[in-house]
C-alpha cells in the first residue's frame, strides 16, 4: 500500500494567503521523497475557498516537480468541462516532460454549481463535456495529425506538442462519486479510480463494480484504487484530536458552503446530488474520524484505523492524505508526517 | 541596464526532447540569481516547434520559481485570444502566490495562422479579443465581485481566487511587434513594452511613440522597455561564431516554418504581418548579428554590440536574452552565460 500527499487548499484570504498556503505546501512536498510518500497531489477549483487556490493543478506540480525526485505528480483532478482539450493535452505533455515522466492525470466531471454558472457552462453538459474531453485529450497525446469533431469542441491536422514522456500517454485517472455508471466506466476504460470515503458498504461495493468492469474489459491486473483520506498523527490519541478537530472542521465547513447552491439546483447528470449534499450538512468531525474518512491519533491507532478501512472495503493500493487541512500550521503537518512515516508508513508496506 | 534569460524553446521532437529541453533550461534557470540575471521568461505557441513546447509560460515559471529566490518571472507572452480570462487570472495569481510576489505578465496578440485555425478562432478578432482578454484580467485580479458583459467572454459576480500578492496586480506587459497602435498603446495603458530587434530607425521611433504615449496619459517616468536578443560569449569571435551560427540559423528557420502561412493569409487584424513575413525569409546569421539581434563574440565585442544598440534604439531597460537556441548544448550555454555574467555585465551596472 502507497501513501501519498492531497494538498486541497480550503482556505480564503481571510484564514490563509495564498502564498503562505503554497509555501506551506512546497515545504511538505520536499519532505515527500525522504519520508516515502509515494505521490503530491492536487486540485481544480474556483472562486471559493473550497479548493479555489488552485486553479489548475498542472501549475503546483510544475512547481512540486523541482522540490522531489521521486514522488508522482498527480491531478486529482483536472476538470475537462472548463478547458480546451487542446490546452489540457499540451499542459499535460509538458509537465510530464519537466517532471522527467512522473505525472498521472486524473480526471473529474466537476460538480459545484457556482463553477458552472460563473463559467457559463451547463451542468446539464457535464457528463458529454467530460467523456468528449479525455477522449480528445487521450487521443492527442497518442496520435499525430489528429482530426476530430466532437459535440463541444473540433479541430483538424493538429499534432500536439510536446509529446508525452509516458508511452502511449501518463497513467489517467477518473475521480467518481455517486452514481454507479463513474465507477464501471473508469474501470472499462482502464483508469485508475479515485474516490473517498462514505458508507463503508457503498464503497465496497463501488470498488467491486470498478474490478469487475476493469477485468470484464480485458485490463490485466485489477485496476488502482486511490481514496482521499485527512491524517492527522501525534504522540497521543487526546492530543491528535486536539490539533486535528477545528482543521478538519473548517474542510468540512468548506465544503457544505461550496455546494449550498444544490439546495435549489437540479440536473439530470447529477441525479444523486442534492441528497448527498444535504447529508453532508449533518458530517461531523467526530462522524468523520469514525467512519475512516480521518485518521487521527498516535501511530498505534492510526495503524488500527487503516486495518479496519482495509478490511471494510476489500482492500485499495493508495491512500491520498490531506495532511494540512485548513488552517493546519506548517509545524505541525510536518511533525505528523515525520511520525506517520516513522510509525505507521513501514507496517503497510 | 538588466539582462534576463528567455527560454524559446525552437526544437521539435527529432531535434531534442521536450523532457531534454526543459531539463536544460532548469538547470541555467538555477544558475540566474548567482550570475546576477534578472529574470527568466517563456512564451505560448502551439502544435509547432517554434514555441510549441511551451503552451502555457505559466508552467514553466512555477517550475522556476522553485530554482531561483530573486529573478522575475516573466511571460513572454501570454495569449488572451486563446484562453479564457477566468482561467488566466487565476493562474497568474497562483504562480505570484507560490513565487513570493515575483511574476510579471507580458500579453501578445498572437500571430501564427496555423494556431488561430486550429484554435477556431479568427485572426480578424484578434485585436478585439486581445483587448478584452486582457481588461477583464486586470479587473479580476483589482476587483471583488466582478461582473463584465464583452463581445467574447461574459461573468457575473467573480472574486477570481487566488488574490494576487503583488497589489493591484503583477505588472503587465504588452508584446509589440509591427503598427504604431500597438506601441502607442502599451505606454498609454501604462504598461511594460516588449519587442524585437529590427531596423534600429524603426525601433528608435517605436521606442519614443511608447515613452511618449507613457509620459502623456501621465503615467511617471519613463516606462519600461524590455528587447529580445540571442547571445552567445566565448573566448574569441570566432569561436563564439563557430559555435552559435547554426543555432541562431536553426531559430530562424523554425520562424519562417511558423509562419509559412502568411504567404496565402491576409487579415485586417495584421495589415503589415504578410509583407513582415516575407521580409523575414531573408534574414540571415550574418544579418542578424550585423542588426543588433544576436550578441555573438568576445565580452569585448558584445560589450560594443550592446553599446552600439543601446545608442541606435535610443535606450531601454531590460534585454531578455535567448542563451540556448535551437540545439545548443546545455553545458556550451552555461560556459557562455557564465562569461557573459562576469566580463560583460558588470560593464553595464
Amino acid at each position: 500500500m502507497e501513501f501519498g500527499l492531497n494538498f486541497f487548499p480550503d482556505v480564503g484570504p481571510d484564514e490563509k494567503s495564498a502564498q503562505d498556503y503554497w509555501t506551506e505546501a512546497l515545504h511538505l512536498t520536499g519532505l515527500c521523497d525522504d519520508l516515502g510518500f509515494s505521490h503530491v497531489r492536487t486540485v481544480e477549483h474556483y472562486f471559493h475557498r473550497y479548493g479555489g487556490y488552485s486553479p489548475n493543478p498542472l501549475l503546483y506540480l510544475a512547481a512540486a516537480s523541482q522540490r522531489t525526485k521521486k514522488a508522482r505528480l498527480i491531478t486529482g483532478a483536472l476538470l475537462p468541462v472548463f478547458n480546451n482539450p487542446l490546452k489540457m493535452a499540451a499542459e499535460i505533455a509538458e509537465v510530464d516532460a519537466m517532471s522527467g515522466g512522473r505525472l498521472e492525470v486524473g480526471f473529474a466531471r466537476a460538480f459545484l454549481p457556482q463553477e458552472f454558472r460563473r463559467m457559463h457552462v451547463s451542468l446539464d453538459e457535464s457528463r458529454a463535456r467530460f467523456d468528449e474531453g479525455i477522449e480528445m485529450v487521450r487521443r492527442l497525446l497518442t496520435e499525430e495529425h489528429l482530426t476530430m469533431a466532437g459535440q463541444f469542441r473540433s479541430f483538424e491536422d493538429v499534432t500536439s506538442l510536446p509529446r508525452p514522456v509516458q508511452l502511449p500517454h501518463p497513467p489517467f485517472w477518473i475521480a467518481a462519486s455517486s452514481t454507479d455508471e463513474s465507477f464501471i466506466n473508469a474501470g472499462r476504460l482502464g483508469y485508475g479510480l479515485m474516490t473517498f470515503t462514505r458508507g463503508d458498504a457503498q464503497v465496497k461495493r463501488w470498488l467491486q463494480l470498478y474490478r469487475d468492469a476493469w477485468r470484464e474489459a480485458g485490463h490485466p491486473g485489477q485496476g488502482r484504487v486511490m481514496i482521499s483520506f485527512h491524517m492527522y498523527c501525534a504522540a497521543t490519541d487526546d492530543s491528535a484530536h486536539a490539533d486535528a478537530r477545528s482543521h478538519v472542521e473548517g474542510y468540512l465547513q468548506s465544503i457544505v458552503d461550496a455546494n449550498s447552491d444544490w439546495a435549489s439546483t437540479s440536473s439530470k447528470d447529477y441525479p444523486n446530488h442534492p441528497k448527498m449534499i444535504a447529508a453532508m450538512k449533518s458530517v461531523t468531525y467526530d462522524s468523520v474520524v469514525a467512519g475512516g474518512g480521518a485518521w487521527v491519533g498516535s501511530p498505534a491507532t492510526i495503524r488500527k484505523q487503516i486495518e479496519r478501512y482495509q478490511e471494510a472495503v476489500g482492500g485499495f493500493e493508495i491512500a491520498s492524505l490531506q495532511v494540512n487541512s485548513h488552517t493546519c500550521a506548517v509545524d505541525k503537518a510536518e511533525a505528523s508526517m515525520r511520525r506517520f512515516a516513522a510509525e505507521v508508513m513501514p507496517h503497510f508496506r
